[in-house]
């Protein structure tokens, strides 16, 4: 369950992990990271456990899992094949929210006076390796609140941002922005179900690009975009379907974006004019061929 | 000059476009497009001249300029080689945002009753052609307003985000969120400063890849990215220089970003622990080599 649960509000508090583990908040009793490499973070536990945490509210500066003597010092190296490590690489890779929890501590004024309190979504933006203050290799992963901005930003990030028409919105309620609690909720939400079908395409792919063919490896995983053939709002009003997603290497979603590739009926790659091969193609994903003839026709007089 | 205009406010409104040209907010006093293909378009005036426009508020098709007759119809097609439509795909391609400038019509409810009205900065977000309403070839781009989402969106996009030690903001401040106009202004600054260094140093290796030496050109330009050697902002810490950027292709930005290649100080390119040639120089273009003794530290143990 990525993304916000049900009937919980961001700065809810609760008195034990198991209420927000019945809650659905963070579901481990003790683990400080939920989640698996294959789907992800879900949430993650700040409550002062590792010396080496920053909180700067908005920001978090996060150690990773593992290590830790019964006294909770460093005792030994961390891993990037810890699973909850690998899980909070996939979040940052496929850019996936996490859910934060923070329990009452002294190592941070953001920390609850009494038990915990649910702090809302968060983004992975970076993460690496250094020596910890006890002398042993940590992890540590900076995660960036999810509020208004971050949530729209991964939307525009997703070619995703929803036409107003006049009749929807009055010039206040436009000129009100769009941090309405409501509008962001939206928002995320709406990120975690463009992500699933972007993730879906990705899957059957295994992150290899459809035009070049190209994997691009990491360590704790690999990287491929999802990208819109047809972008999603006016002029282009491509449908958030998989079957108007393909999987791409990064540099062949720029070119495809910007009109230096295009795909024929016949699946035929044509970059600047000249024939490139075929688009890869897996059999559980039938692509939507009027987006393809679109995104031609839109290309055609480059 | 990109962004906003010193001693002018977000809705102001200019009776001529003489006035707004005085205030700086749109320069020529006929061109639609104020901008060239070297520096991007800063600024663009939507009064209804082209009937093709759609008018979201918040999001503008916005028709490109030229082949109207002097009745103000399509008479030949339009040109990405037009300066106007060239400065809006160098927007396009480098992030920057365009000032938008609303003028009085009645083919949209969110035009100013009379004269001219400064809406603030959009951003492109797609583009390309397509036959007009009057049968003629028109290029259109998709400008999404920058509010303090999309301000911060671009913010997190170059991979800064000001950490506030707690000191800075109080929780109060802090559950505000970061919408407040003066953060939304400094921040859409910050951008374009932000921008600027990057800028510089893409310029400097004219778009090539300085790990792998791709260009990728697409129509209307070619397309790199400035990536930050050691993210800004804890737990990495790296300074906002041009000492501290690459000029990276998309795909090794990735790779580079998340450990799967390093640079010796000799400035070999390490991919995976195999060596990769040299990473590309340019005179003018100094390294910051403990940025990328840190970037190297940082992932040694992946």
């Amino acid at each position: 369950m990525i993304g916000e649960v049900p009937n919980t509000k961001v700065g809810q508090e609760f008195v034990s992990r198991r209420l927000a583990h019945e809650a659905g908040v963070h579901r481990p009793l003790q683990a400080g990271i939920c989640g698996t490499k294959k789907n992800g973070a879900e949430s993650i536990v700040v409550s002062g456990g590792y010396k080496d945490d920053e909180d700067y509210g908005d920001v978090i500066v996060y150690t990773g899992h593992g290590g830790q003597d019964s006294s909770g010092s460093q005792a030994s190296d961390q891993s990037l094949d810890d699973a909850g490590n690998a899980a909070l690489v996939t979040s940052y890779l496929e850019g996936l929210p996490v859910r934060v929890l923070r329990g009452a501590h002294r190592g941070s004024r953001w920390a609850p006076v009494h038990g915990y309190r649910y702090d809302g979504l968060f983004r992975v933006t970076s993460y690496g390796s250094k020596l910890g203050i006890d002398g042993f290799l940590i992890w540590q992963f900076r995660l960036e609140e999810y509020d208004g901005a971050s949530a729209l930003k991964s939307l525009v990030q997703d070619g995703y941002t929803e036409d107003r028409a006049p009749v929807d919105r009055s010039p206040e309620q436009l000129s009100a922005g769009n941090q309405s609690p409501k509008r962001v909720a939206t928002t995320v939400q709406r990120i975690v179900r463009n992500s699933a079908v972007k993730r879906q395409v990705k899957g059957w792919h295994d992150n290899c690009c459809q035009i070049c063919g190209l994997r691009i490896e990491v360590p704790g995983g690999s990287y491929s975009e999802g990208a819109h053939i047809q972008a999603l709002g006016s002029p282009h009003n491509g449908p958030d379907t998989t079957g108007n997603v393909l999987c791409l290497c990064p540099n062949c979603h720029v070119m495809f974006d910007a009109g230096a590739i295009m795909i024929r009926d016949d699946l035929t790659v044509v970059r600047g004019g000249i024939e490139g091969g075929t688009l890869r193609t897996q059999p559980q994903h039938t692509l939507d061929m009027e987006c393809v003839r679109q995104h031609r026709e839109r290309w055609r007089h480059a």
